[in-house]
């Protein structure tokens, strides 16, 4: 591939959002068009603050950061902040934003970009709720032929979900916006629990954020230190699985994942199993495959990238 | 009261929503703000002209129209031909609009005029499915509480529905879109099929129309006997259901119709039901009344007023 | 027809199932082969009991009495107090009946009944919830050609429903029950709370039983009134409706009844919806028509019939 | 413990359940108070014959076999026939069973034994459909607490479903079923597939069985070799997964198996998800522990225990 891939992360940081967004803004192959917010882990108004202080740790005060949907379609919103402190992004101590946020919304970003640029040119990263992604494909339908692909956090299967039984946070808490992003016809990657359960933060790999010794080192390192606490607690492992970092981490390095083109669907009707991503991964139904949905990862492979990369900020 | 009542007329006419939009530029006593078109009986590409045909029908070309949503928010879009004709406007011979549609997405044009009148002074009449201002609410909540009432034709309880056994066409549509319409704590008054069929268009009331002699009565008397013979058929009645301009009567004359405040939810999950509205008409839930909802009307008085006014234009 | 109609009575008694029974075994032109009691009003121990004490009261102990489900098929039981009382017969001062309940199950002695008559001679008449009766197809398949036809009580449509909005106490109790019992095949008449709702038990007409004079009639008297102050209170109605006896005067004068073959669908996935019969009156949907639903009754007629009946007793 | 347990085999055979009963019937630790058919992998007819012709196999003759439900609750029956080929139990050439099928229905069995028999003393083990179990505590509630326990095939969390992405077979096709036994208040062990897909009939295992030169060896040999064609094909896998005998040995040597007490409620709403168990295996939900859900098995003692058993006969 010749020439930076133009991206759009959407997102609702979270310390793992954060250490996506320092792996795209670290990665010179990424052009990141633009970050839009959205409400998810925390309430919208923390999402754009967060998507701003990170990308002042980055280094990169230029960044354009948008703000989207303060809830979702059509359910109320739930948020995480059991898992993500009262801020999104306890941990280090970073200091409130300074640069601007932009005062176009989201979704309209989202769309005038796709219908500006050149069709098949850009890439959708969404690493929370897809409620600004599923807005932008209900406001303006053309854009759908015109993205390039959307490489997703989100769902689970073979793991099961994380905020119910069934169903993965992201998804759960937006299920109606999953449903419209996977039926839109555009080319999707999911990275599903089953990923990102098996790119756990242990304690050796936290320390390696550590001794970059660097301002982005270190306050990583402290985001992954608070962010693992829980999972650690629920699942009794050294570390938490580093979920939205391997969206970026798969524009950079494919070859890091491997997974399986699927039909998947999401479940809105039932409250049990509501947001539960169902994967047909041994194609027992005759349902089209809609997605490429991730299984495996090198996950040494993908700490060395991070460490790499996040080095350079 | 004094002062014209201001109005946001949302609609995807269709030829009752055409008499609905008629009844409102006669009458002084409303401040039309804006027509937001969407997509319904018919796609929105036609429903957004159709809109503006009425307007110049109505001899109001200054008459600003929007377009808004072109697909419901979850589901596909399913359109009502063959009720309404091709073209959503099957009937009279109406010449192609020469006025212009607002450049403004009808969402934004809802979502900065609440932002910008006084609150409590702007009235919503959908007339179609719900999806632009569902759309508005999600993307602004902060308008909620600054909306005076919404009057809203859809639904239907004791009559059933005509779409499906259960549902009403508006509702079913965009069920998700009416859900977070009725969830929204504003004050709302339903015109459910349940008073609509209790407004038939007889011969002799659709003679009065025509015997007005005008352009606006003759194509109105046009529309209604191209519209009232798919419900004729069906219902072996004289005269089919004139939905829509209840609406506007309501805002003139409310003493035409009497109703209940009642607990409405709309049904999301099963494909049986899907979009009914199931109104608490006998209190045997503890859910808490959010719509007024109406049960019936004076349709002589109805048909009066509509006369009266359509012969003012 | 020459000769008797047998006839299987499952029921829940109740004041209304009691009028039904007594109806059905003053009438000569009745074989009633058994009475299957269900839970249903009241728990099961309280429904044989009382379908024996009417028995009894009809001077007629010969007549079987079976137990049959103590509870739905998956949901829990819920019963009905509130309307028919803590005993489920409150009214009148009946004494314990004396008469043996059989020791045979009543899903057994439908099964053997069935395979055991003429096929297409014996007419089952549901007056509670299905439970018995879709037990009893469920056991033994085979049964379903051999029926001559089914009459319930259950459901309503244009009349909403009575324990929720949508559903009718019936089919709401056991709503999987009467989706097996629908969907088996066999001749269907049912009797919604749209029959119903014009069968009201107005104070002349509660008169004219008492003034039969006999224990009979006066303890029909003393039963209605104590059923009908629920209804007269929720609907502000002269008289509460009389639902179960419908279904036994529909064998014996079809004639005051008017209807029509639709097909009928029980909710069973919604829980807002959950046991609403669906009935496509209109015929909207290209589903299959299974049973004849009644929505007319000539209630004159029907109380005619009923106090010349009860007068025999 | 001393003394033999006493069980009911609740089983559709199926190659797999025909190794179960031949497991139980090898094992002087139980006493097999009966065998119970239901349809499931075929129907009736097929499995409750296949059931007599796996007591003959096993020179066991005068063990009661009872015929059941012939379809489930409420949905209609799905069977497996390419899975277990035509007869159920393609592989081996076995003859017409000669020995009686006895009279009683099995439901009445399984009540009438739990009834009788001292209460806590009696283990139901289901393999197939859960209808019989369901079926018996709907008509008489008062076998629940005279359960010891039920030990059952079904299910699956971390491995999906089987013949759905989201559901296993036996709960499959009948959910409404397992949805009834799982809320019987019963002491319940579950082997779902995550277990048993843990047990492979690799070509060696296999080969053990045939080695055993006896009638029971080879034809078991045989069975093996026919069932587990479909998984491997699906799967890739050296060998099918041997689900039903892990029931029997969990009997035999719990310590087999490790799981863990967790709340599992069954999907009944939704038809993307029909039938799944969903398992709160990390205790994220507030819903009570209602089963002991198996995750792992020492699949090489399970092996050895199933030649060593089957070598006795």
């Amino acid at each position: 591939m010749s020439g930076r891939q133009k991206v759009i992360i959407d997102t609702d940081p979270g310390q793992d959002d954060a250490v996506a967004i320092l792996l795209a803004l670290a990665s010179p192959e990424l052009d990141v068009l633009g970050i839009t917010a959205v409400a998810g882990n925390v309430p919208l108004r923390l999402t754009e603050k967060n998507a701003r202080k990170i990308c002042e740790l980055a280094g990169k005060p230029e960044t354009k950061v948008f703000s989207g949907a303060a809830r979702p379609l059509v359910r109320p919103l739930v948020t995480a902040e059991e898992v993500h402190g009262k801020t999104g992004l306890d941990g280090p101590n970073l200091p409130e934003p300074t640069m601007p946020l932009q005062t176009q919304h989201a979704v309209d970003f989202i769309i005038e970009t796709l219908m500006t640029e050149e069709p098949g040119t850009v890439t959708l990263c969404p690493l929370g709720p897809l409620t600004n992604i599923a807005l932008a494909l209900i406001r303006e339908p053309r854009i759908a032929p015109r993205v390039k692909q959307i490489v997703l956090m989100g769902g689970g299967f073979f793991e099961g979900g994380n905020v119910t039984p069934a169903a993965e946070f992201n998804i759960y808490v937006d299920p109606h916006a999953a449903d419209v992003v996977l039926k839109a016809g555009i080319p999707t990657v999911v990275m599903p629990l089953d990923v990102t359960h098996k790119a756990l933060t242990t304690a050796r790999r936290v320390a390696a954020f550590r001794e970059l010794g660097t301002r982005v080192g270190i306050a990583t390192a402290e985001m992954l230190e608070f962010f693992e606490r829980f999972d650690e607690s629920k699942y009794g492992t050294d570390g938490g699985p580093l979920h939205d970092p391997c969206v970026i981490a798969y524009l950079l390095k494919p070859q890091l994942f491997k997974g399986r083109e699927c039909n998947v669907v999401v479940e809105t009707a039932s409250e049990l199993t509501m947001g539960m991503t169902v994967i047909d991964w041994w194609g027992v139904t005759k349902r089209p495959r809609n997605a490429m949905v991730m299984r495996d990862i090198d996950h040494d492979g993908f700490f060395e990238l991070l460490v790499e990369r996040l080095g350079r900020l």
